[in-house]
């Protein structure tokens, strides 16, 4: 509870909330925004609870990508060809609050949670639009393996930076 | 624990354990095996993750489809144009302890874990062929909904007495 | 073939050539980029063919919701809900010539090859980031239907002026 | 024209046709069919367009796997593993004829149209369940390539004969 508690703080901050400076730099958060296509919907109308996995892990990517404060941003393809490792997903755990629908936009908000030495647990929350909807929920589990073997193997510290700022 | 106890019983049943006939009266189950294709993985040269909640939701559909001991099946197509009822997914938590490959054959071994007015919460284990090579468990809860409104709906007691025999 | 070299200029228009004024108005193009995630990829270590697909099919989407010269853009749900319209893929004809891979970016130039009074067929190429490397080609002809009942209805004014300027 | 009268017969055959035994042994072709989960349809009620590839690629798999009239199947997991090889789409392109929902069992049925030094040309219909309504419409070039560098390759002959009898 409390650390859901302060997390909602970086959320907001995460956000781009107006007091958010000051909790951004101590919880580290980003945000990143998909849009829904044919491709995501199923039958229901709604988008298909599954691919929430894949705009979290887009969501991951990006951050990455992106890097942190002060910090250079890596593709994992760069990861995988310079240092031979590779990032597995080691847990998943979703709930789905409210349904998305075509077109609409869906606002992905991640933290972290835990940094362990071969692992990283998210905390990832998907708003509708730019709206304070929650549509789903997310805490997932990443791993950091050898791209030969897929033997665990410790987060290179340049990645580690990106996600915690130490 | 105990749970968890009672539902390793069930699966071996399910699985067709030498011994199981009377379990898998006691506890229902149902196994479903799929094949790996390219579509199923990715770049690391293994299922993608967020793809055994696709499998675990054909495992259900395919459950529901059959039937049970003595009771029809029916498909989600009927229960949505007859009844206009549509079944969506509340939560899923999943666990992957090792990856499937190209032309895998993946046995999905599904129980109930507990039946609710308007949810169901299923247990599904994902074991490399017909091996006990365990790749992946995880808990799926099912909401019964009106598939105009998406409103909370008792599940159908044909429905009910598919997963849990009673 | 003449066709093709007229669409080329647009392409090359809709890419942004510095030339490319007087064509971008006189043949419609729009140019959308996406990047590869995890997802997209398969055990070869490439893109997973029927991705393009997906990707042709954003472009287009974004195309729409974006709007023409002068004329605003609209969604496809609000297309369904207004109208009581849907657009569905009647053929698609791709050609793969180079493989991406993971953390790629892949801009698609989309044009409009013919307009018919039930539907419009598109041109897309994706391209390997900012570079001329040709990824894949295809042809996607799309129809309009009614929601209800699935029907050829015309093209609202509306949609096709987005994609040909008249 | 010619050619596709006598894959009309090669489909009936392989359909399972009264007459069909002949035209089987002439024409080589393969059935399989798929079911339609809640991962395959969109916000359209419908089966999305791009999925139709992957249902072909699981035919052809099956196909490999299955092998010919007194030849052994493969799996393509086994074909990289023992002879470096790997298969590439270079080309698709579909036809969509009538919608499929969920629920729904489609048919593929397969043929070879053309079989060159590097690579394969199928022709593949999906069919909805028992019944002779055409859904969509596939030819799909694919090619052989060296698992490194993505060299075309010829076909091994061990492949090669399972889908052409010789």
């Amino acid at each position: 509870m409390t650390i859901d508690a302060a997390l909602d703080g970086a959320v907001d901050a995460a956000a781009g909330g107006a007091l958010g400076g000051a909790l951004a730099a101590a919880v580290h958060g980003f945000t990143f925004t998909v849009r829904v296509y044919y491709e995501d919907t199923d039958t229901g109308g709604i988008v298909f609870y599954a691919n929430y996995l894949k705009y979290f892990e887009r969501a991951r990517t990006e951050w990455l990508r992106h890097g942190g404060d002060g910090v250079a941003g890596v593709s994992q393809q760069r990861v995988a060809d310079e240092l031979g490792l590779m990032f597995v997903v080691r847990s998943t755990a979703v709930d789905y609050k409210r349904p998305a629908r075509l077109d609409d936009a869906i606002r992905i908000v991640s933290t972290v949670e835990r940094v362990g030495r071969v692992g990283i647990d998210f905390h990832q929350r998907a708003f509708l639009g730019d709206s304070d909807g929650l549509l789903a929920i997310g805490r997932i589990r990443v791993g950091c393996v050898s791209r030969e073997g897929l033997k665990p193997m410790p987060i290179p510290d340049a990645v580690r930076v990106i996600f915690t700022g130490r």
